[in-house]
């Protein structure tokens, strides 16, 4: 048998622990989707069972000798500099992955899990409650286990950059915070200018829809978006979600409201876009850098794309808005495709963040990045936290929400410890305004395309210029070479203000 | 922290394992569900890997230790005789599956692995093209690693014991082989008998059924049988199966064939045999013998029971036929219970073993045991299956199939080189018809409950008389414990002869 060159000795054993890894993401599956309640406790000891054997696995000998066998992991420099630049940017992503995996001995790992599963129970509590005073205990320890993080990660100049490199690699609060202080002050204006006017009625969405004909509606869409039925689900869960295990398996759930028809259309095309990204992805590079999602802000521009971009234009409507009628002919066949386009694009300021409309949406994120922030620099204690949550929403939407389960308690990312998470929200939105600047600017026609339903066209490019290139590129790099300029709010913002002057 | 005995050592070790094979059983019930199907290659090396990792935690020296400090593995002794009989009995189990699984050499266990994957895959192809002559040297092969891995087991007085001691312990060509030839003569003097009466109509069994109807009267036949709702799944899959990854987790599948009214009750009514005896496992045992089913042949005994005893009696449809024909008024108003008990119980040879009624389908394993035995002996060579095969079709049922599709080529078990597993099936028809004697004889108003629909007085003996004790018994032991008899083959005669005077 012929010796295998390193790289793809690397490559192969690294592809054993994602193969591994998928299984983990089947379990995960299955509880959100299938599996029967009872069974819970059986799933957390198989989920635990399997992370630990993972992690064992991405931190053992095997894999960090073939991995030092290729690169310095001092100092990153790559041993054969003859390798091709795919494969040397690979490598890259490999030592950046394993560095920050060591960095985290495993007893802080344990007590990390332990709190946030233990949290992840008490907010669920809390929230049914509405007693933030039953959750803050267990987000104070989180913050503090945030920030140990932090330390432990290591950071050039804010703790906070250290959790947010865990979710987009090399993003920091230096960049981060004059870009939504800008973005703060144009949504803010736009916002303003939007509510003088009448607001759009929008009553019909909120009728009766039977489940059955969504549901249909939903893989319908997913077909249109170009899936192959051999390579996807689509699933019921209690929140959206895409999983993709692998280019030829991917996992997407909606949620069907019987009495909100545009709910799980539209969770039905931004987990879409998130399911083309990782259908997308070289399957060949399974199981190393390049066949995985550069970072979370790139997946979710790529998930903002398809339900903004796509979802809520005129111009897919246009195709397919009497399509949707024809499902729903009761409902819709007395309401114009004008009245149906301004009813779905309806601004409102609003206390839940996952309801929120395109331009509100980006406030929500602001107000929990800046708390966030805070509450690592310890400038907040987590006893104000719903003092000073009330006070930004007042700030930054002019509503103050009722109560804690509908402000500071809503989401679960802090309960789950995923601090330095949130600003990839919004990210995904400005990336992907860029994003589709660049692609207007190569296909003029592209509304010529969507008004027929064509979405063939937009799914090819994307692949072609950010898919196929899996974690070559950093996410700054990827926007360099789609668009020629740095990441900017500027497109976000044009594109809204174009959007809403017709609305 | 108190040290643990070495007992609930043992068992928190193998509850560890159990908890990992569990994994496994969901990678299989996943593909056989919902996979989708470009994920095959993915799932086949999820399951190679799992597979093998279990496999050496449970032959790991771990596990071993632990075991050895309770049980001398060479002769069988327990260590501390003062252990209650039942954790005794466990440690028999523990070290009767252990002594197994270390007698396969790591390389034969692959080597088998491979094989009966290629097998698997040329099965389907030959059976598809009707080609014996391309499956018959993957058949050679199975038949050769087989005849090795009884050596490999050992054996006392035949190779095929060592075979079928895997799927039912202590079972033997000796007992099995006159046993069947008594049944074999029993069953072939009642179906002339019934052959010679006028054969009843079912036409209108074979009609168009709504599926959406089908499944929702499966779920709620479940319900009647009394499964949880929190803790067990009914799913579609090609073939009807059970999988009990928990007490609490208990995954049944069906198939709904739109024109076959009964194909979908009685599988789901089998199926749910399977599940309530997986059910009534002791929770608390999860991981150790004493909660894990005895044999392949008692597992088969509960879904017989369900199926044969309960789903096609005319009592339980004396109270669930209305309801049946309120579902399916067009079609069944016109026809009466006693036409539709009739019909539901019609006897007729058949070529295909999984759609045989209750008097023929035990002459398709008889037939397949001869056969298997006979190869195993060298006795028969595989290129002469055809021939044997339709010899004994003629002599065993009086009919001889038309191609080797329907014949030597229609199940898949020897393609997975399962050869010694058919007899369960029909073991699985005796100990149910001598159980049910003894339910009978404590019970003698069950019929009055079954005409109300009020299931619960059965399953309730079944869980106190069998499945709550797991392995604790061997089968010749429960046996013997419930029925006070050996296992023979009087109760199903005399049963099948008193039913059939009736219809």
């Amino acid at each position: 048998m012929k010796q295998k060159d390193p790289y793809t000795k690397l490559h192969n054993i690294s592809k054993e622990i994602a193969t591994l890894a998928a299984i983990e993401g089947l379990l995960e599956w299955d509880q959100e989707t299938y599996m029967p309640h009872g069974a819970i406790s059986l799933r957390s000891s198989q989920k635990e069972m399997m992370a630990s054997f993972v992690h064992k696995q991405k931190t053992g000998p095997k894999f960090s000798k073939a991995l030092k066998s290729l690169i310095d992991l001092e100092t990153g420099a790559v041993l054969n500099p003859s390798l091709p630049p795919a494969k040397q940017a690979a490598l890259r992503e490999w030592r950046r992955d394993y560095l920050k995996l060591i960095k985290l001995p495993n007893s802080f790992v344990k007590t990390f899990a332990k709190t946030t599963s233990k949290a992840l129970f008490a907010w669920a509590e809390a929230k049914k409650k509405n007693k933030f005073k039953d959750f803050a205990p267990h987000l104070e320890k989180i913050v503090s286990l945030a920030r140990k993080k932090a330390d432990l990660l290591g950071f050039k100049e804010h703790p906070y950059d250290a959790l947010l490199d865990l979710y987009e690699p090399e993003m920091t609060c230096k960049f981060l915070t004059p870009l939504f202080q800008r973005l703060k002050h144009s949504l803010s204006d736009l916002l303003k200018i939007i509510q003088n006017r009448p607001s759009p009625q929008g009553d019909f969405l909120e009728d009766s829809f039977s489940s059955e004909k969504q549901i249909a509606f939903g893989h319908f869409l997913l077909n249109a978006m170009g899936f192959e039925h051999s390579s996807f689900r689509l699933d019921l869960s209690n929140h959206p979600f895409c999983m993709g295990f692998h280019p030829k398996d991917i996992r997407m759930t909606t949620k069907i409201h019987p009495k909100l028809l545009m709910s799980n259309i539209f969770s039905v095309i931004h987990e879409g876009g998130h399911g083309l990204y990782h259908t997308g992805l070289p399957e060949e590079e399974f199981g190393s850098p390049l066949g995985e999602a550069i970072s979370l802000g790139i997946d979710e521009s790529q998930s903002r794309w398809w339900e903004t971009r796509v979802g809520r234009s005129f111009s897919f409507w246009k195709h397919f808005y009497p399509l949707l009628q024809k499902e729903f002919p009761e409902k819709l066949n007395q309401v114009s495709l004008e009245t149906f386009y301004k009813a779905i694009n309806k601004v409102s300021p609003s206390f839940i963040r996952i309801e929120a409309d395109e331009v509100t949406y980006s406030m929500h994120i602001i107000l929990r990045f800046e708390i966030e922030k805070m509450l690592i620099e310890g400038a907040l204690k987590t006893k104000d936290l719903p003092d000073a949550w009330n006070a930004k929403m007042q700030e930054l939407l002019g509503i103050c929400p009722p109560n804690d389960a509908e402000g500071c308690l809503q989401d679960i990312h802090w309960s789950m410890g995923a601090i330095g998470y949130f600003p990839t929200y919004t990210l995904g939105n400005l990336y992907a305004a860029q994003f589709f600047n660049a692609y207007e600017y190569q296909h003029p026609n592209w509304k010529d395309l969507l008004e027929k339903g064509d979405l063939s066209q937009m799914r090819y490019w994307l692949k072609e210029n950010i898919h196929r290139f899996g974690r070559e590129f950093t996410p700054h790099e990827i926007v360099k070479k789609v668009t020629g300029k740095e990441l900017n709010e500027k497109p976000f913002i044009q594109y809204l203000t174009n959007k809403y002057e017709h609305i």
